[in-house]
């Protein structure tokens, strides 16, 4: 599949643009006007860059106002149109998008606006330029995708087609079925844009809140299908309005966005093998299968060379079936690095000694591994620094990342050692990728792996439950996308949680569900806090934290107080709106009260939580999931974050009473 | 007008909320109940605090899902709601908000509803309760307040009243005239919010974009008359949800809100007066007045006194008629304030010498006045750091700006020195109110006032045009409702500008039209951009400037180009896109592009202006309007942003060739 990305995707200048793109591999990319405008480059100095990165220009955007317009006016438009083309010619680009009218549009006529296609197309034709017209969203008569296709078909000009862009046909709910009945010659360009389902104005949507595929709710492998099935083999471009994107680094986002593409074409494959497949059995009268189903490995290489439009497969890898472990970074000797190990300690979890090579100790309970690695961390210290997952076949997993442009973190072993593979999340975070816990073993004297000396019942079935990960605002959706894709972590819809500080966008990643087997990773999106505009050095909502799960919360809390872990002060009346909310018993309420515990329920089951004190940006939280349970006690979100606050406020984020 | 203000509208913890809510005059607050919940004060300590600062507790809210339920749920209700009763006597609140049930709801029934609302009444009567109904916008099946004060008047307990929320009634557009025919002692609590008018689901605009009176679009002084002639006078309260308020300083936001109520009560006044006289006269038989006729003083008088709820008036001030100076601060000694004199030489500007006593100097060109002030600029130095607005009377202006909450500025005058007297704006700028430009005197040899030493022609007609200030995202509401309040200026209807690192939003405030006597002062919201995550120290967005109106562009842009004034560098590929567009003339193409001219043209008239280098975060803008064009060249603006970014990344920033 040809890749492309239209300029005004990236923020910076032409220059930066178009370098960015090259280096995250894309085939080509459009040229916005208004990056050109601005650009102090000639266009021969655009051509010469674009050809030196091995960059293609394959279009020309937008050429806007054109048609269902009175005479004198269109051939205004035609002159300005012929500037255009002229210019096109010292750039090297032979296509040109034009969008239906949204301006000047006053004549409602079919057969006028078919017309004046059609001079437009002759005139590009003297240019050796091609004319991609396109119906946007809102446009005044032509807001259609068919409608676009029967008025090129009407002007019927062999230099003039259709180009068809996601957003303004999946933001309107057309049917995408129709694509297939347009030959893929006619195609002229296709562009995708992925978005969240917002009800909002379609203008606003689409200038602000566009995002790259596999980051919002369009379902564009179903789209992309129908136009592999026309035949079409040009470029699939984004086109992606974002306030974020626009601000953001410019060679992360364009990585992002390539990603994204490769996302796309799988996808795609995995959509046509399972779709052909039930055509297949329908046709002969069998009957078809479920559009949900896995495809086989044969079925999906015989959907990527099916049609003209190659669709580059990955390795396949399935969800993650556990949290392997957690490394927390902590510099060595640190006043902090001794309250991390006490905290430790008093949760229950037992030290297995320093690794053989690396200055890192190990520290379990039951399942739970958490590795304390003496470098710094970068920020506040101690961060968490990596989380290691359990897949079936690390190699192709890694090979899988890698292909999606995950940047590999160099990692030196000895030997006999284990060979840990490990990539970077968008946020930094280390994601390693494991095929089992044999690692243990090099760590003190060797015996703490779990196959050999499990933890004292009842902890032997403890684990991690879940992991909470503060992102930067401009890495959010990027986030989303690097975990599902790289990782097969499905997004669950986001919730946004109060805070003394502001709204917190919080966004759960998970595979499987229940117990042990379910991987769930939280990714918080923190306010926009200045420190230098809010009194107080405010950093609750940065705060990460590691969640392991226990088979009796309250065994486990009573157990912790002994040891003396400071927990989070709960306030009293949060007890007393739980009691008026729930009617608990008088004695549970009260075991609650006594040990800081927190309640939710839902109609599956209950769950019950505590948090520690927090050191540097890390706290615990201990939970129990009671019946099928799954959520995170969002309701007691407000809660944590206030306490945290009202800590942090007081000198002591430990959370001392 | 008793004021008030629900917790939820501020950023902090009840304790910072309560305080802050105090000190900036309000008379009580709403408690919002996730507030109260997540706090560690006892309800107690919350009564003693509040009463410690003057402030009533006038509201407890939000009880929500009471009504339109099957019995057994509707005995639970009960039971959470007596828990709530309980602790509002604790807390010495007298008044619950219940809305209407939006999750539970499962039964369309009026009469059971009544009688469910009715059953609430009766519990809250035995504990002093009163409560009031409210329908919420997206109720299931009570969203209309008419049906919510139908379903009160049914319930009949007089215990029982309703609530109406500005938000949920202007949202949905409903009628709002229908609000008289509710008796006032019927009416238990008022809450009012503003917003812009957004096209999105009610919900997401609820929870997000609220803002306070006076920052968005409702008619809210219509609104609030209705009320006042029903004979209500209880507290109009904000409840604001928005998310920049949540993250913002408690004790601003506070004064933002509490300014919004003023300027609310002010409006409302004024409204009735207008809409009382109409009144009369129609009764009369006579023809109704313009209801956007300005009422007289003693109209206004009459108004504010004609109903039980009070409104306080503040001195009426004009427009400002035009722009007296602009101050800029520039460290004593440094190369940058030496460059910035070079700068306004080049331009034309003459200079006047030394203030007798401060470290200032004046430089006029015309009408235009720049006051360089030697002391160093917060943040990036040079910087626009006052604004002179001429005004009818000053002392009336100050008065009045001091009664909206505006910080003054301390200023030492000498004997015989103009007493100039200013307050401070969202974002520092200081803003004085001036009477004339005697001041100038006392320059130099004190020749300097333009009535006496008119600059040679044609620059006697230059003035300033207007001042474009970056503005802080935190503050960008409140900055639209002080200039609109304070100083009377129209807000424009907003339009994001694309640049290299962002979309800048950007508000035009204005007042007058049409050469010297329109002030127009343009507030840039510029992207969030944080240095360490874009490559380059990109400042060009947070950039600000002078422009300067002169008679003919041309001719002084020449003079300028003599001068050696440093333009900023207009790319070629503009002028290519300018000739496609308009097929201007080649002779005055050809002069635009030897000057690194802009042009803009729309229905009214032309637009020629140019860029000077930027020292520090200034620069300066010259321009020209020619007929009635009253824009301020918007579609250039994106040329502007990248050229800046360009001779940023170049480091010269100066922006030679």
């Amino acid at each position: 599949m040809r890749t492309g990305i239209a300029t005004v995707c990236l923020s910076g200048t032409l220059e930066e643009k178009l370098r960015a793109a090259a280096k995250a591999g894309f085939g080509g990319v459009e040229i916005f006007e208004t990056d050109l405008i601005t650009s102090p480059l000639s266009p021969e100095d655009v051509r010469a860059l674009a050809d030196d990165q091995g960059l293609g220009l394959d279009l020309y955007q937008p050429f806007r106002d054109l048609d269902s317009v009175p005479d004198e006016l269109y051939r205004a438009n035609l002159r300005r149109a012929e500037a255009k083309f002229k210019l096109m010619g010292r750039l090297g680009i032979d296509t040109i998008l034009v969008c239906s009218n949204v301006a000047t549009a006053s004549i409602d006529d079919d057969a006028l606006r078919a017309e004046q296609l059609h001079g437009l197309a002759k005139l590009a034709a003297d240019y050796g330029v091609k004319v991609a017209y396109e119906a946007l969203a809102w446009g005044t008569y032509v807001n259609d995708f068919e409608h676009a296709w029967r008025l090129v078909a009407d002007a019927d000009h062999p230099n003039l087609g259709t180009c068809l862009d996601t957003f303004h046909i999946l933001s309107r709910g057309w049917d995408t079925e129709p694509i297939e009945q347009i030959p893929g010659e006619k195609i002229f360009f296709v562009q995708v844009a992925d978005a969240p389902k917002l009800s909002m104005d379609v203008l606003s949507w689409s200038r602000h809140y566009r995002v790259f595929p596999g980051e919002g709710q369009f379902d564009l492998p179903k789209f992309l299908g129908h136009v592999a099935r026309t035949g079409y083999n040009g470029p699939v471009s984004l086109e992606v309005f974002n306030d974020t994107f626009r601000q953001a680094d410019v060679e992360r986002t364009a990585v992002d966005a390539m990603r994204s593409l490769i996302w796309l074409e799988e996808r795609t494959a995995k959509h046509l093998a399972v779709s052909d497949a039930a055509r297949l059995a329908d046709a002969a009268g069998r009957d078809a299968d479920d559009d949900a189903a896995a495809p086989t490995p044969a079925q999906l290489a015989a959907a990527s060379r099916a049609y003209p439009m190659p669709l580059t497969t990955l390795p396949q890898v399935a969800p993650p079936s556990g949290v392997n472990f957690a490394e927390i970074k902590s510099a060595e000797g640190a006043a902090a690095t001794a309250e991390l190990e006490r905290l430790l300690s008093q949760l229950g979890f037992e030290p297995h000694g320093e690794h053989r090579t690396k200055p890192v100790n190990l520290w379990t309970l039951g399942d739970a591994r958490i590795i304390l690695n003496r470098q710094q961390a970068r920020g506040v210290d101690p961060a968490i620094s990596a989380l290691g997952f359990d897949v079936e076949n690390s190699v192709a997993a890694v090979a899988r990342a890698v292909q999606l442009k995950a940047a590999p973190v160099p990692r030196t072993s000895q030997a006999n050692e284990e060979v840990l593979q490990a990539v970077q999340a968008p946020d930094g975070t280390e994601v390693f990728l494991c095929q089992d816990a044999l690692w243990v073993n090099e760590f003190g004297s060797g015996v703490a792996s779990a196959e050999h000396a499990p933890s004292a019942a009842p902890f032997a079935s403890a684990h991690i439950d879940h992991i909470n990960l503060a992102q930067p605002w401009q890495h959010y959706d990027e986030a989303v996308l690097f975990y599902s894709s790289v990782l097969a972590l499905s997004p669950q819809p986001s919730q946004d949680v109060s805070s003394p500080t502001g709204l917190v966008r919080s966004q759960v990643m998970q595979a499987g569900a229940g117990g042990e087997s379910a991987v769930r990773l939280v990714l918080n999106l923190a306010p926009w806090i200045q420190a230098d505009t809010v009194r107080g050095t405010v950093r609750d909502t940065f705060q990460e934290h590691i969640a392991i799960a226990v088979p009796d919360l309250v065994e486990t809390a009573r157990a912790c107080r002994r040891r003396g872990l400071p927990f989070l002060p709960i306030p009293e009346n949060y007890y007393e709106d739980l009691d008026a909310r729930y009617g608990l018993s008088p004695d549970f309420l009260a075991t609650l009260r006594e040990l800081d515990l927190l309640y939710d329920r839902d109609a599956d089951g209950e769950f019950l939580h505590f948090y520690t004190a927090t050191v540097g940006s890390v706290f615990f939280e201990v939970v129990q999931r009671i019946g099928g349970y799954e959520g995170f006690g969002a309701p007691n979100a407000p809660i944590r974050h206030a306490a945290q606050h009202d800590a942090q406020l007081a000198g002591h984020p430990g959370g001392h009473r």
